[in-house]
């Protein structure tokens, strides 16, 4: 599974994610969340943050573990705060997530109020982590590649294509179009059954250079609730509880969705809509930059950064936007561009193919 | 690798290791240490102690990520406290280690010298663990298989024979030899090429019945170190530093080894005698009671517990036992004693195939 005959692309991966996503410096204390499949990305990582003077722990994640947790806890059990890994949390400076499942439906049939009892009981734990360096990557596994429609090979050459790039150059390019984004208060999307307007008065767009998400490249921002206008067509299809959603088109009147239509899974579309008062809102508006990505593949670590893109989350927004919609939820829909237009108050920022600074 | 088709095996090892080894109850905090290789045992593991209501976290222990840490650490790096596991070990209640190597010699060459300077720096880590309930076992997988020369097939058949027996029956033989061999203050081991002698006053015998080792199945002590006397023929091999050792040979006076010469590995045996003072005197003196292990297979953890036989150790002492011997290491080599007898005092505790409390 490792060792001499390491995938060379793996420990450029694994250098990207030290060096660059992380930045792991002497003296770290590093947790590594892998699981059984991602287990050579992790002697990868290990490897190049102890050159860096820094010291590796390793945890398992396993979706089958958290399955047994779900399928034997009681409520008791399930409110438990995990003290144990919080104060694993409490003591690193930086955590590396590995994702490579053996199955991405191994939890796809549990009780939504006992994942949700869990998650509650684990909230400080995540807000601890958010408040590290982190970074959130994939491995190449065969779950994923099945997931993708892929062979393990060909998912390989989808997952090196999207994360082993110039990140220092993807960074510039996106810290460029912050800049220019945030000269302006509104933000527009224009093409094929769409013309979405709205305000980012106030707002922060987030220049995502690959130091939280690996792929990452995207930038990002919460608009203002109630100003969004319009409707957009989302031609790329994505998941929701396990199910595909499909050729989804929204109507905007004063930030909230007034009409809505899906060519599948229309019924999970209400479903997400009638969550709560934040998911019939957009928590997002971002711009997907990656052109390593060449095709979606149903996971949106990936999806919402294809290059030539922009997507819109109906849910929650994030903070560091300086956005204020609540929801439970989050959930991305995306859309290509390559017959439309995006422009920020008076300035075309991308236009049927080319970013602002390729025109 | 898990879930509907798991070995009923497997569920029945958890719940000796969380009912039996460890006693997990509501609301203890359980670490498993598990490797990509035992990922279905932390799964059993997990359901069962959180069907007791205690809360688990997995760490990966993987050789080749130790060794990606040893290849690529300099001294300082070495040296520096892991401050994450250590806060992650004084959070744990219980601590469950799943041994299943993806290759056992996978740290064959690393430098000593590193291996000491960084198991210098974890040793409080390790202090810790010894304080909580903790237990060691081993999943049965390829590479074990063929350390043991056996197919998987014929070593899970092995593993399984050792662990899956009634514990608490084996824990009331123990105890009662435990009991009757403390009624004496001397120990003999007579047989075939062999009559040694050791005083045991002031010492502790120690009943290991499965709480610490998964699997166990003896009563040690450490013999008071000078009384020492005679001779003693190993006739079951076992590896030090990665080579077989067999057909040992040992001639005590005042304690001190005299004399000494193996079939097989007398260089090794060489060294471990002058690694110091303490490694060329006997720290434990023991009698193995577990007749699921079927045979030997170069793995201590079941080797020393073999029914019908018993074990001495060179070198480190147990504290539990009252013994005082110091030294870097503790060796244990193994004595079928099927023509032979244990006699403590005046009271013969085995002999010629049967413990007292059989004949």
């Amino acid at each position: 599974m490792a060792g001499a005959d390491m995938d060379p692309r793996i420990e450029e991966h694994a250098r990207i994610l030290v060096d660059w996503s992380t930045e792991v410096a002497r003296g770290d204390m590093v947790l590594v969340r892998a699981t059984p499949e991602s287990h050579d990305l992790a002697v990868a990582v290990t490897r190049r943050a102890t050159e860096k003077g820094a010291l590796v722990m390793v945890t398992m994640q396993s979706d089958e573990v958290s399955r047994a947790f779900f399928d034997a806890a009681d409520d008791e059990t399930l409110q438990m705060v995990p003290r144990h890994a919080r104060a694993l949390a409490d003591s690193v400076d930086v955590v590396i997530s590995l994702a490579a499942p053996l199955n991405t439906r191994a939890l796809a049939n549990v009780d939504p109020r006992k994942m949700m009892l869990a998650s509650k009981a684990t909230q400080e734990i995540a807000d601890i982590v958010l408040k590290k360096r982190w970074c959130v990557t994939v491995h190449p596994c065969r779950a994923l590649a099945q997931q993708a429609n892929m062979s393990l090979e060909e998912y390989q050459d989808f997952v090196y294509s999207a994360t082993l790039i110039d990140w220092a150059a993807e960074s510039k390019n996106l810290y460029l179009m912050k800049e220019h984004l945030e000269r302006h208060t509104e933000i527009r999307y224009v093409g094929p059954e769409t013309d979405l307007y709205a305000s980012t008065e106030g707002r922060v767009w987030v220049a995502s250079d690959g130091k939280h998400n690996m792929p990452s490249g995207e930038v990002f921002t919460a608009p203002v609730e109630d100003s969004v206008e319009g409707k957009i067509y989302f031609d790329i299809p994505f998941m929701f509880g396990g199910r595909v959603i499909k050729d989804v088109r929204l109507t905007f009147e004063k930030g909230l969705v007034v009409d809505y239509s899906a060519g599948q899974g229309e019924e999970s579309l209400k479903r997400i809509l009638e969550i709560d008062e934040g998911s019939s809102r957009l928590g997002e508006m971002a711009i997907g930059t990656n052109r390593g990505i060449k095709k979606y593949t149903l996971n949106m670590l990936f999806d919402e950064k294809i290059g030539d893109t922009v997507h819109c989350a109906l849910g929650r927004a994030y903070e560091e936007c300086n956005g204020r919609n609540e929801s439970a939820v989050h959930v991305d829909m995306i859309k290509t561009m390559h017959e439309g237009e995006v422009i920020a108050g008076d300035e075309v920022i991308y236009s049927h193919g080319k970013y602002f600074f390729e025109m």
